[in-house]
C-alpha cells in the first residue's frame, strides 16, 4: 500500500498528466509548488497563492526549525493552520540549506552538526531529527535528509556522497511514521554520471519511497547537461509514482523537464524575481525597472489575466519598483506566479491533447523573439 | 451652486452625520481616508482598500510631481487610473511636505523654491502651481496652497505665515477651474491663536470653498491642545460644508474632533505603524513584535473581523515580522486600516443613534484598560 494515490489520466512521450490524492487534497501533475521558505510565499497572501492556481508549497526544514522552531509550529497547530494553507505542503528536508546557509558544518556519518546563520546557536540534523522536524511541521510530504552533491564534483566524491545520502534514505524510511494521504520521498543522486544514478535509483526503489526526486541539479551545471542527466536519470525511478525535479526552474526548463517524465517542480524563481524587477512573459523576462517602462500603459503581459496585468500598466509597476514600494513586489510576485501556473495549465492541456512538443517549440520561439515595445 | 453636495442626515451634539456626493463616488462622513503618498496606500492593494470600507484615499502633490510627474499621470489618463483607485481621492498641495522633506527652500510671495530630496532638482510651487498638478492627478478636492505654520509660533509670526497664507487662498481659488463634483478646500490657519483662528476663517469664507479644513495642528501640540483650538476654530467654519482636519491622527483623538464637528480625517499612523509592528485595538497598540507574542495563538484582536485577524495568530504575525517578512507589513496594515474604519463605522452608529459622548468615554476606558495576555 502506497501512501498517495498518483493517478496517470494520459501520457505524451514521456510526459504524465496525473492527480495525486493526499490527506490535504487533490493536485494536478505536472504541478509548480511555490516556495514559503519561513512559512509565507513572500509578498504574497496565501489567499492570493490560491488564486494563482496553486495547489501545493514548498516550506523549509532549515529556515522554520530555527525560527519560529519546529516544536513551536506543532504547537500552534501544524504549518498548515500557521500559515493558513489547508492545501498540501511539501517541506524540503534542510540538507541543502544546511551546506549552503549554515556556519561551521560539521558532517559526520550520523549527520551535520552546524551553526545557526542567525544568531550562531549550534544545532544537529540527522536523518530522524530532519524526518522529526517535518512530522512536527504537519508536512503532507516529508523529504528525505541527504547530502545535495556539490557540482561539479569526481565521480569518487559524487559516489562516496551519493552512497551517505542512500543510508541516510533507509534511517529516513525507518523513522518515518506513515499515516494516510501522507509521503515520504527519496532523492536520487549520482550528479552527471549515468552508473551513479542508475546505482542511487535502485538503493532507492528497495528502500521502497511514496515519491521519488531527482537532486543534485539546477546546481550551475545548465540546461543541457540537465536534460542529459534527465534522459538518462528519469526513466530509473518507478514508474508508478510521482517524480519531483527539486528546484528547477525557469518555464523552458520545466516544460523540457516534462518532456522527460517529472511531474511536480519548486523554485524561488518566480517569488524572487518578483521582488527584483523581473516579470516573466510568453516574450522572456523583462526588468521593470527600465525607463523605458516610464510612460508604458500597456499591461506587463498582454496575455496574463493577473491581477497585476488586468488592473495596472507597466508605467505603474514601473513606478512602483522605483520609488521602492512594497505594491510593486507584491504585484509582481502575484504576476509571475500566475505566469508559472499559467504554463503549467498550458503543460497540462498540451499532455491531454498529446501536443506537448508544439508546445514547447511555440513557447521557445515566442521567449526568443523577446519583448516589444509599444508601436 | 457648490461643488459637492454635502447632506446631514444626523447631529449629536457638534458631531455631523453625513454624505458627500462627488463626481467619484458617495463618501458616508466622518470620513477616514488612508494616505497612499506615491500612488499607493503602503503594503495594499487598492481591492484591500476597498475592502476595509475606505471610501476616499489622499495622494501626495510633493511626492507625486517628484515622481512619477503630474504631467505623465496625466497622460496616463489621471491618479484614479493609475492606481486603479476610481473612487475619490484628496490630493494635499504639497505645502507641508516641501517644508517637511525638500531642501534648500526658499519662500517668497511668490510661492516656494526647493530641491527634490530625490535627486537635488530644483522646482518651484506656487498656488497655481499645485492647483496645476492636483487639476494633472485628477484630484477630487484640490487642498489649498498654504505654509503650515510651524509650532509652536510667536503671535506675530502665525499672523504673518497665515496671511500670506489666505493670499495664497485667493490665487488658488482664482486659478482652480471648477468642474462638477470636483472641489477645492481651504485651510483655516493661525496656530493656537483665537484671534487669528477667526480672521482666517472668515478671510476663507469671504473667499468661498467647497471646503474648510483645520490645518496646522497634529505638529506636536498635544491632544489638549489640539481640542481646545478645535473647540474654538471649528465653529467658526461655514456649517454647510465639510471639514477636514489634516494629519489626524490616534484613534481618540479622532473621537474627539468628530465630537468638535469634524468630518474628515486623514493620517499615516495607521499605515505606518502597521509596517513597524504596532497593531490597534480596543485595547490599545500591540507591539507585535515583542516576545510575548512568540507562543500566543489568538488573534491580534478579538473583536476584529479583517483577513488577519480571522485567519492569522498573534504567534505567527511575530514571526513574520521577526523574520522581516513582507506578508507581516501587509497584514498588519491591512489589520489597521480595517480598524481604523471599524472606528469610523462605529461613530457614525454612535451620531446616528445620538451617543457618541457614551461611545467616546467606553472607547477610552477599553483603551486604557492596554492589552490583557491570554489566562
Amino acid at each position: 500500500m502506497t501512501a498517495f494515490a498518483h493517478k496517470i489520466s494520459a501520457r505524451d512521450g514521456a510526459a504524465r498528466l496525473g492527480q495525486l490524492t493526499t490527506a490535504h487534497g487533490v493536485i494536478d501533475t505536472p504541478t509548480f509548488m511555490p516556495v514559503g521558505t519561513v512559512g509565507t510565499v513572500k509578498a504574497m497572501t496565501p489567499d492570493a497563492v490560491r488564486g494563482t492556481g496553486a495547489q501545493m508549497i514548498l516550506g523549509n526544514t532549515y529556515h522554520l526549525m530555527l525560527r519560529p522552531g519546529a516544536e513551536r509550529v506543532d504547537r500552534l497547530g501544524g504549518l498548515h493552520k500557521f500559515m493558513d494553507w489547508p492545501g498540501p505542503i511539501l517541506t524540503d528536508s534542510g540538507g541543502f540549506q544546511v551546506m549552503s546557509l549554515a556556519k561551521l558544518r560539521k558532517m559526520t556519518e550520523q549527520g551535520v552538526e552546524f551553526q545557526s546563520h542567525l544568531d550562531g546557536s549550534s544545532h544537529m540534523l540527522t536523518p530522524e531529527r530532519s524526518v522529526e522536524i517535518q512530522r512536527l511541521l504537519d508536512a503532507t510530504v516529508t523529504m528525505a535528509f541527504d547530502e545535495c552533491t556539490p557540482f561539479p564534483a569526481t565521480e569518487i566524491e559524487a559516489a562516496a556522497s551519493m552512497r551517505l545520502s542512500m543510508r541516510w534514505a533507509q534511517r529516513c524510511r525507518d523513522s518515518f511514521v506513515a499515516r494516510p494521504g501522507y509521503g515520504l520521498f527519496g532523492i536520487q543522486q549520482g550528479s552527471v554520471y549515468p552508473d551513479l544514478r542508475a546505482e542511487s535509483a535502485a538503493a532507492l526503489a528497495a528502500i521502497g519511497f511514496d515519491g521519488y526526486a531527482v537532486g543534485g541539479l539546477a546546481v550551475g551545471e545548465g540546461q543541457e547537461t540537465m536534460f542529459g542527466v534527465l534522459d538518462h536519470a528519469v526513466p530509473l525511478l518507478p514508474e508508478d509514482r510521482p517524480r519531483y525535479l527539486m528546484g528547477v526552474g525557469r518555464p523552458l526548463d520545466i516544460v523540457g523537464a516534462v518532456q522527460r517524465g517529472i511531474d511536480m517542480f519548486d523554485c524561488v524563481i518566480p517569488t524572487r524575481s518578483g521582488r527584483t524587477g523581473q516579470g516573466f512573459t510568453r516574450r522572456g523576462t523583462v526588468n521593470i525597472r527600465n525607463a523605458r517602462h516610464l510612460d508604458d500603459p500597456r499591461p506587463l503581459d498582454e496575455a496574463c489575466a493577473c491581477p497585476a496585468c488586468a488592473k495596472f500598466s507597466r508605467a505603474y509597476l514601473h513606478h512602483l519598483f522605483r520609488a521602492e514600494e512594497i505594491l510593486g513586489a507584491m504585484l509582481l510576485t502575484w504576476h509571475n506566479l500566475h505566469y508559472y501556473q499559467d504554463l503549467m495549465r498550458g503543460i497540462r492541456s498540451a499532455i491531454s491533447e498529446r501536443r506537448l512538443a508544439q508546445f514547447a517549440s511555440e513557447a521557445a520561439a515566442l521567449e526568443a523573439q523577446g519583448d516589444i515595445d509599444p508601436v
